[in-house]
């Protein structure tokens, strides 16, 4: 064995050895969590669907509820309609809002898939509820802030939450178990690309 | 209408043209795109978990070659195999290097798991391929960074692939058409919990 194979086989031994003390200090989360996947990078909403994927592979019951319209595309829909007994999905959006150009009509549609949302987090049915693009949402004020907080920690003991959206706001991030940044360093737009099939949507 | 409605419904109309614009400018992707999850936050594996799942809900063929062993846990196997015909995995990761302790044996199977992603990026058969957690084999220096980058930009042109990992070294950065970097804001770990089966595995 070579001196820098020795070396790091020395170094790995000790990281195993601080990574299963560290581990012996921790617990299963006896509760679900709640999650956040914000910032201007790619993968939000991606990796919601991945907690999905994995949520499902579990047997749990998923709910899902789509803010804003065109996250959600025919492929995954379809993906979500092979589990019909467990996944619930809403879609409540009425398109981007610089389509509708009508704030009372978003308001309206923001207020109606909020209560909804309510009801998923709070009914003790779900083991994930994933809110998508909801940050959107209480960047417009198109909900209250104190309220959706309020919701989210008053949701039944065995549900986890994901909020996804751009620029999730401040009491969000303090009220949740894990904030994730999703930052932009390169993006295929820049470059003068579309959104590519299998990819983005 | 309100004047606040009446405004917003105005500044929207003017982002929706600027977006029309734009978008005009841009172009379908004319060949698979090199993306990476990089950073030290969660997600980076689970946004390439849900574009597989956006692939294949286009009827494309999916890649995968896991180069450390433990990202795909059952739940996800599960759901890959459900899709015999589109998706091929490769594990060739034997356990977490601070698991082995044998740099040689890791190197060899690092090797190995390079050989068979060579293989799936230049036979043309899948649309993407997700190499996942090359990033680290490439920080071990187990792989050189200057024949990976070679082999990822020699890749059949209709082929996407996804490399995941924290710590993506600065070539394939700059090799790459997206790059995404997930932040760790705030973790469950930090506050003394293990991983959550259907969330984290």
């Amino acid at each position: 064995m070579s001196e820098q194979d020795k070396a790091h086989n020395a170094a790995m031994k000790k990281v195993q050895i601080r990574h299963r003390e560290k581990m012996k200090k921790k617990t299963k989360p006896d509760r679900g969590l709640l999650l956040v996947n914000t910032g201007d990078g790619k993968g939000k909403s991606t990796a919601a669907l991945g907690t999905i994927v994995r949520a499902l592979g579990w047997g749990h019951r998923v709910g899902i509820v789509q803010f804003i319209k065109g996250t959600w595309k025919t492929g995954e829909k379809q993906f979500f309609a092979r589990f019909p007994d467990l996944v619930d999905l809403e879609v409540m959006g009425q398109g981007f809002t610089w389509d509708t150009q009508d704030r009372a009509k978003d308001i309206v549609a923001a207020e109606k898939a909020w209560r909804r949302s309510v009801e998923m987090m709070s009914s003790g049915d779900y083991d994930l509820v994933v809110l998508d693009e909801l940050n959107i949402v209480l960047r417009y004020d198109y909900l209250r802030e104190d309220e959706v907080v309020e919701g989210l920690l008053a949701r039944s003991e065995k549900t986890s939450v994901i909020v996804t959206g751009r620029d999730a706001p401040g009491k969000l991030l303090a009220a949740a178990d894990q904030v994730t940044e999703m930052m932009n360093i390169r993006h295929p737009f820049q470059a003068g690309f579309k959104a590519a099939r299998g990819i983005d949507f």
